[in-house]
């Protein structure tokens, strides 16, 4: 058995665990146009087309909590997270596979309410449910989901290629997801702490929020949009780390740096109400909140313009600069914070 | 939250859960040649070629065992198995994701010893590790493994296709792979209850079977001999629940029945002894034992004469019939046992 005292994974960070792995691997195929450290892997199958496939895994008491999700909503949103990494390549999810470690105290009808939530996410962003696997776990209710997309060569986008001339931009609001949780994560613990078992919290205040993190929505509509008017962004990654994180790793693999206005990040007021009435900074809600699973991207200010004439749902929070490996922010007061990658 | 006192998935059955699951996903896409119910995902993604995508779930304590199994072997054990899938279409690998759901007992020497068999079974199976998610867990390490592959669209083979001029072959010996494991699941045994914690158990006597539990081949070899030979089995499955559920699964896909010798299935030596030595049938070892990733497939008899008059490692153990949903099976005593599908 290996050695137990080696070092741990939380000193080198995910990041660094990455790295490590990346350099396991010596087998390099030409059929692999992109391997690890994009949204998706990119795989040339045909003279046209990229093949894309992305897969996730989500672990009961770490990504998804029982006590306040319901089945169908956690497969709804297993789907969303995966189908989110084809698209922000740009592409369009074709098909899903599914694999379930179930430990015994879940039953079919858990199941079945699980694919429920699976089919109907699904159909939604009009891809198949083509397989998986099943098998026992004695914890943890463990889900891994696998997407397969396709993307015209033409039309492929990374998260490399932002250029100098490019503005910064996001679709929808960041930190909701984030918010919904505290939320939620508040009304289980005064639920836990009640003496009445069937308590019901009223969530209708937090609507909004609850709901971006309960059923998130990944962008197809402005995949759709992107096509429909001609538009290629330069480079762009969907937001499951969080702003800064997704940002910085943008700048990262395009070797540039970004100069965002703290005041331009789109923040829903719930999320801004949540926040006050948690006494905490809304700002490193929409900073360092992931899960929101928007699509954060660069392209030339003219076809930002062109985008925003007839897509209201996305805002430009800055431009790309010359500084690579920095992200500098301009609070609202006109002072400069600098983050190093 | 779900109602917790529904039917237990154990009533239904694996089976009786994927026919559940494939009801409730209505979606459907013409670019999915096939979705749920063969060894992998057959997608048309150009004209001449069909993409093959599996996926698999590894869950620690039910699938595999740190306290004798050690991390590259793990690691190169996943690999196989998730590839074999594709060689079971007649497919090529071409890509894998490996997904880690990693408790913080995993140091990361662990992770990288696991990358280690990772990358060594990605080199022999000439596939490239091109991406995957790390996440945390409370418990278990739980590994998902997807693999992508390719396969020219005259030479895929499905599960279904069995005809009844076709002969029953198997690749290598069964059973081998469930002999490893009772030999190392006894020394596990003699360890815990020694007194002596650097207790080190003489494996040597039982090195293959051993070996075919810790370190099972995928049949890259026959797949090349399959295309050397210019032949195309007519159905094939990769042995991963056991001959008889396997041979069942490819018989009622195909609509047609077996009619197979006990006498002809192969045996290794070594795993008749380890049955001998745990007073237990080593028939149903070789029936019911899992994980053996032997390929079984059916062929008219001239093809079948083509391919063993060059390469030995295959075995004709019976032929299909026109019974569907009837396995029959010939003892050594001449009598016959009927199996149901």
């Amino acid at each position: 058995m290996a050695n137990e005292t080696g070092q741990n994974i939380s000193d080198i960070g995910r990041n660094g665990l990455i790295q490590e792995i990346s350099k396991s691997s010596a087998f390099r195929t030409e059929k692999v146009t992109r391997g690890i450290g994009d949204d998706a892997a990119v795989i040339s199958t045909s003279d046209t087309e990229y093949s894309l496939i992305t897969s996730e895994t989500f672990v009961e008491g770490v990504e998804f909590d029982l006590t306040f999700m319901p089945f169908h909503q956690i497969g709804a949103k297993v789907i969303s997270a995966a189908v989110s990494d084809i698209y922000a390549m740009n592409g369009t999810p074709v098909a899903v596979l599914v694999n379930l470690a179930i430990p015994n105290r879940v039953t079919v009808d858990m199941v079945q309410e699980l694919y429920k939530g699976i089919g109907m996410a699904c159909s939604d962003y009009e891809c198949q449910l083509s397989g998986g696997d099943l098998t026992g776990s004695h914890n943890a209710l463990v889900i891994s989901v696998t997407a397969f997309g396709e993307v015209g060569k033409n039309n492929i986008v990374y998260n490399k290629g932002a250029s100098e001339v490019d503005a910064i931009c996001v679709t929808g609001d960041l930190g909701s997801a984030l918010a919904g949780l505290k939320i939620l994560l508040r009304e289980k613990k005064h639920w836990q702490e009640s003496d009445d078992p069937v308590m019901q919290p009223d969530l209708t205040p937090w609507d909004y929020v609850v709901k971006k993190q309960l059923v998130p929505v990944a962008r197809k509509d402005i995949i759709g949009k992107f096509s429909e008017l001609n538009i290629k962004p330069a480079a762009m990654i969907d937001i499951s780390q969080g702003l800064l994180p997704d940002l910085q790793r943008l700048m990262k693999e395009s070797e540039k740096g970004a100069y965002i206005y703290q005041s331009a990040i789109p923040i829903d007021l719930q999320t801004r109400d949540v926040a006050n009435e948690m006494k905490e900074d809304v700002d490193k809600y929409a900073m360092f909140g992931g899960e929101d699973f928007e699509l954060l991207f660069t392209a030339p200010q003219k076809m930002v313009d062109k985008l925003t004439d007839s897509f209201k749902d996305i805002t430009i929070i800055g431009k790309v600069t010359d500084k690579s490996g920095i992200t500098e922010m301009q609070s609202a007061e006109g002072d400069v914070i600098t983050f190093e990658h």
